[in-house]
């Protein structure tokens, strides 16, 4: 392992955290807040430690996809536990658990609480939790890559282990310039949400909600969510989560007029697709409810997009919904967005190829003989991406149901236990019942509490950067490596 | 498709089917019920019509992987279709759907029942019930392959068609000899638990018990299923349920006295240990609840026995424990017992593949250039088995989540609806709350127990054979080359 690459890549990491905490410092400036000192300590510290560790490039540019695995998922773990400490000098979140669910939760744009009282919080703290998701959206070290010259197969290395999703990092050659694209379409759909919606609201939570729906994450400022916001607000929400949920590359198709690759993207086809059956069977279940259509199709809508994005916002308390929406929503949970976007979930993409997989292992039972090719986008998949995404799904069911036994030793009801991990490992918030959207995640022991802190990790990686953390092997080579 | 055959097996199936109503009309006969009439009316109806299209061997005996897959999809289909007729009949089950249910559910050994009152039913419908448990465990086309000589790749087809689990009909060369020598393990087991049983129970009782255990399908008598019967008597059920889910292969190698090689069947091993740890979990969380230990351990390990090997007997009432127990057993449901037993489920040497799997899947990120083989039995697994593995899987969940999308229509709890499916699907019985222990499917709609009926083929026959029914392709080669 590239030990002294990976330590580089950590500072940095480090050192950009330490800046992105000067915005919230100046929000406890404009607020006269006291708070903002504990933003302004941490950053300073972050920079001072990350520039010690990252002021001389290592010399071995030797990186191979573990260690890309490797310092991704270090990262996030540094990044969360720095990103966790204004929270407790605030003296807002006392306890490092509970300041490390908050962090995580943020980062990983999943937006599962554990505070009670989110309205008593200061704003550069609401500041700050919202910032980590439009942070943990687009990921820090794309991030890191659009402003970092490295070489030795860093880039794409980096870039595969921390994008969500398959298929990755083949749109531009160069994935520098790729990476700064993202970040200059993620950044332009950002502001113009910020306009739209403060017509509407102030503009501090304007800019927190439009946070919140870039990253699809769904951290707030008020205790109901989105319930006390005007229609216009909610519809808002509603579209950008949609458009933030879309796989990033058909905007790069559209920006380059290439509207016809756009249009046969058929991920983004069967993401549209699934949204409005979703929507069309909430309505029907909820309209009996509301007092007009429209509010019911508000609602529907709303809830839809918030939890097949992964967001978690909320205008209605879902909970107290019928059973065939709760079951549709919890199946959205599992689908998620599309690859290449900022959400989660299992994504689009990988339901589809399994549909399609299925399909052709049915075709195989009537033709053994007959060889035929799982498409996408009108092209013939290769083998080993079905394998992997196979691979990925058993992967996911197992960590899903070690969780859930896990956390069932708390002794909460079922449809609590099953969602709350549901709600975390597939990065979107709120669950049902206790974990509700009425609900939160504070009365969890230490033990669920970190539980649900690997499986937001391991569900923003994807999997495999954090779990391969575990195996033996990594780290017997590294030893075996440096002792010769 | 060779339909000419197709319909000469189902034939023949038929023939057998009212042959083995008679046993039923004789228990009529010895308890001096009239509803044994029906029993023998239906039993020579299917041997008249079963004789008219099985009277001669078709010519062609062309007989493809799909042949077989048909042919054992409608033998199920036409089977419970007849099996029903009694029911209705006596009138014990009037509506069709009900007793359609109710048969499907004992040959595909689920044991999901809507009876709201069992104790009503008379000794030769209790005695069908279960018989239907014993005839499904071992398969009904095995039984056709143990007596009748086909040829033309009928054997092969037809048995890997109907056998549970990924590996089947490789011990013995000859599938004619392994359909025989299983069906008489088979017997002979059933046979000795019957007479440990009569020591404590009326002898009707030991011998219906027994079909139940032996098939792992869970009907029974009495309404608290096996609450009221002696402790003696729940351990001799507990130690034949696992018995009975235990991968007949090792008693074919126990029989030739090939110990070792029983003893390198990894998948038994880890059955028996998944066994051990379930009952240690549950025998924990529970011993607070009974007063002896001796009474906490009896009721884990019948529950643990009774769920992992798909029967669903129940000493107790397990909707009324705690979570931890709960969360273990609904994961049980899918663990299911070993490939080539009588009992449903994922089986656990998919489980184990696919743990496998994954974990070379971690270590191909580490080494994306070493070459590392999934291993089973100390043998590399061949890639072509693991990807069907994963398939199954994937096609598995599929089901799974658009069956508690449809159950869900009806607007009951989450729980009920999830391990409905669960319970359906795995071939189990009861499932939590109001489908619990102490419940049944009763309420359901018809369409929700449509549903679960072809969840609970789909189960039993490992979901492609039944699956491919819907493809297509099937129907349409059909009648294209009828057509040349």
């Amino acid at each position: 392992m590239n030990g002294s690459m990976i330590l580089f890549i950590l500072g940095y990491v480090l050192r950009i955290e330490g800046l992105l905490m000067l915005p919230s410092a100046a929000v406890g400036l404009i607020y006269r807040e006291t708070q903002g000192w504990a933003y302004l300590a941490v950053g300073i510290l972050c920079v001072l430690l990350g520039t010690r560790f990252s002021r001389e490039r290592p010399e071995n540019s030797v990186f191979y996809l573990k260690d890309g695995c490797v310092a991704t998922a270090l990262s996030w773990i540094v990044m969360s536990a720095f990103g966790a400490l204004p929270f407790m000098l605030t003296g807002e979140i006392p306890s490092f658990t509970d300041a490390m669910f908050e962090t995580v939760s943020g980062f990983t744009t999943t937006g599962a609480s554990i505070l009670t009282d989110v309205e008593a919080m200061c704003h550069c703290s609401l500041f700050w939790r919202s910032f980590t998701h439009w942070i943990g959206g687009m990921g820090v070290l794309v991030f890191l890559l659009a402003v970092v010259p490295l070489s030795g197969g860093s880039h794409f290395n980096l870039m595969r282990a921390e994008s969500p999703g398959p298929s990755v990092g083949k749109l531009v050659p160069k994935v520098k310039a790729t990476a700064r694209l993202l970040y200059l379409i993620y950044m332009a759909m950002t502001l113009i949400q910020i306009v739209l919606l403060a017509f509407d609201m102030p503009l501090f939570d304007a800019i927190v909600h439009s946070f919140g729906t870039a990253g699809t994450g769904g951290f707030g400022v008020k205790a109901d969510s989105f319930v006390s916001y005007s229609p216009y607000s909610q519809w808002i929400v509603t579209i950008f989560m949609i458009l933030f949920g879309v796989n990033f590359n058909a905007y790069y198709f559209l920006l380059f007029r290439k509207f016809r690759k756009a249009w046969e993207m058929e991920e983004v086809r069967w993401y549209f697709a699934i949204i409005l059956a979703a929507i069309t069977i909430l309505f029907l279940d909820v309209v009996r409810i509301y007092g007009t259509a429209f509010e019911a199709l508000t609602h529907a809508a709303f809830q839809v997009a918030s939890i097949i994005t992964t967001t978690g916002f909320a205008t209605a308390d879902f909970n107290l919904w019928g059973q065939t929406s709760k079951v549709t929503l919890v199946l959205l949970m599992f689908v998620g967005a599309c690859a290449g976007s900022t959400g989660g979930g299992i994504k689009v993409s990988r339901i589809v190829l399994q549909v399609k997989t299925m399909i052709r292992e049915m075709y195989s039972y009537i033709h053994p003989k007959g060889i035929r090719s799982v498409k996408m986008d009108g092209k013939p998949v290769d083998n080993g991406m079905i394998h992997s995404v196979c691979v990925y799904m058993i992967t996911f069911l197992l960590l899903f149901c070690g969780s859930v036994f896990i956390v069932s030793l708390e002794g909460r009801d079922l449809v609590t236990t099953f969602t709350a991990v549901a709600a975390t490992i597939n990065n979107i918030g709120p669950g049902l019942e206790l974990v509700g959207p009425a609900g939160n995640f504070a009365m969890l022991s230490g033990l669920s509490k970190w539980t649900l802190i690997f499986d937001m990790l391991a569900g923003r990686l994807e999997l495999f950067p954090l779990l391969i953390l575990f195996h033996p092997s990594l780290w017997r080579d590294s030893f075996s490596r440096r002792a010769h």
